[in-house]
């Protein structure tokens, strides 16, 4: 009988408690745990520990684990909320987290590792629970920092595989190689990359890919072909394509290392009057919101940036759980999706 | 001689002193102050303060008035992070503060009245100074808790008329009038309203300022044209296109309330097979990022949303300074941005 009601209890979930009782979920994790009871208003409390007991909700296993003498916030450093990509990573954190009853507390470090660290020991002074970074170049200054301090971090859709950190990124290769496999069969040789920072993992690995890509579809990338941006930017990105077209060697296409610098080629092609895709293709990646809306349409690599937030939410748990487990990559699938902007070059 | 060199270093900012340092102007506002000097690497701070010395920079005299035992944190309540208008808000809201020394530590409310409850008692505990929050609705309670906790609060982006507190916004009602001159110039008449929610100021505003302007321009507004979001997205801007078309009243124009709205009217065009503007123009208002790519490029009201973030991060510091002076409104003026999306009627 013992086994069954606890049966039972697992299947009911933390959302179908808010449901019930009309309240956010995290209102229901507050409410339901004693320390941070006194946050919710009481009438609310009652409600919602009522119908917990009528639901006979069991608490999560791993929030249930979570030593105790917490300040039950997580530190969140993006590096600029104006990119697109970020807002739905941001998203799938805090949903991840508030199950848990943690609250994430988000600052901008406007790309700069100065402002990285300050905003790191602002939160620190907050008494933050664990930090959670979109923001790591390859340099240890942030990691070193917290490791000091005892403060728990996960890396978001950057990753360092040098340092042993848990982070949750896309599989940044595979999406590259989904680019090139796309433009390859579509018929282009000449295929340009606008490369992003390479100080980045996004930047590097799929700079790499590209030509690992090539090389196994059995095309050499042509060096002056590939250009390397100083920031994932929509005017990096006319610079580029700019400098590309004055260079006068021949591209049909543009495997660009995300959306943005796809766009950058866009207004550059509207100027010099280069029709796309009839003149030149254009691959992005991030499938930035809106994409489909551009003209024409962009064909790019599908990321789920929200996913991949909740997974960084969900390594953060873990660590905050068991600091010593070891640190896990989680990197998820991207997929291809084919749009307006590529066609088969002119000559096929 | 001394008001020459006061007068000397009140022209040197403190941008000035981070550009000789070389460091982010957040670095440069610890260093100098004495109370966060701790917070900055010393080897940095010396270099801050040499700088400092050297230009004859002087403190903002804001800043320097700014009572002592702060926690140089302000908590950021918005609604939704993934509403492209939130983050040049948010950015303008960092920058000034920054310069001040202070940190924003934004959370994202869901667009749930509890939520926003829960979020600004856990920035209450985290010790904030004070909520900028672009969250209200017309309801009080927000308001009344922080009066009560003693903890400041501006509005951004929303106002509450009704309540005395700081906020800043654009002239939501300027904006709307200027949509509706622009179709009635045009030669439209039959103009249709995608109104936002009306428990939001900018819902409100906009939609009252459409029915004035509309009169003030001589045509009477037809009340089966005028529908109600219930949310600002794409998918609300379809549901109600969808049920002005099905209604069978002539319309040859939409003056939506937000550009999301707008964008939903594009995707029931598109099923229907309406052009747009050769069968009915759409004005947007906020001009949000990348409205310009769209297609047809989107006919909008420019909304300042940078300025409006400094302007709030401005009132705060104001009420960090003087907690008893008079609440004061910020409006900004939008400005009509003609694309592709707006045309004579076809009969005209």
């Amino acid at each position: 009988m013992a086994s069954t009601s606890s049966r039972t209890g697992a299947a009911v979930t933390l959302r179908d408690v808010a449901r019930v009782a009309g309240v956010h979920p995290a209102t229901v994790s507050r409410a339901l745990n004693e320390e941070t009871r006194a946050l919710v208003n009481e009438e609310t409390a009652r409600r919602v520990l009522k119908a917990a007991e009528e639901l006979g909700y069991q608490p999560n296993p791993i929030a249930r684990g979570l030593k105790t003498n917490r300040s039950y916030t997580v530190g969140v450093l993006i590096p600029d909320l104006t990119n697109p990509l970020f807002p739905p990573i941001l998203r799938g954190i805090e949903d991840r987290l508030e199950t848990a009853g943690y609250t994430p507390l988000t600052a901008n470090t406007d790309n700069d590792p100065e402002r990285e660290l300050l905003d790191s020991q602002t939160m620190r002074a907050r008494q933050v629970d664990g930090i959670i970074a979109a923001t790591a170049r390859r340099d240890h200054r942030l990691h070193d920092a917290l490791l000091e301090a005892g403060i728990e971090l996960v890396l978001v859709n950057r990753r360092q595989p040098d340092l042993p950190v848990s982070s949750a990124t896309a599989d940044d290769r595979m999406g590259m190689r989904l680019s090139v496999e796309h433009l390859l069969s579509l018929g282009h040789t000449r295929i340009a990359h606008l490369a992003g920072p390479l100080d980045y993992s996004t930047g590097l690995d799929r700079h790499e890919s590209f030509h690992d890509s090539m090389r196994a579809g059995g095309v050499e990338p042509d060096p002056e072909l590939v250009l390397v941006a100083e920031a994932f930017t929509e005017a990096e990105g006319a610079r580029l394509c700019a400098q590309l077209i004055a260079s006068g060697r021949e591209f049909t296409a543009v495997a660009a290392a995300n959306d943005l610098l796809a766009l950058g080629c866009y207004d550059v092609f509207a100027e010099r009057g280069v029709r796309c895709p009839e003149d030149v293709s254009v691959v992005g990646f991030n499938d930035m919101p809106f994409a489909a809306r551009f003209h024409p349409p962009l064909t790019t690599i599908h990321i789920p940036h929200y996913e991949i937030g909740k997974a960084a939410g969900e390594l953060m748990l873990e660590r905050l759980q068991d600091g010593d487990a070891e640190p896990r990559e989680i990197r998820l699938e991207p997929h291809l999706i084919v749009r307006g902007s590529s066609a088969p070059p002119r000559a096929a």
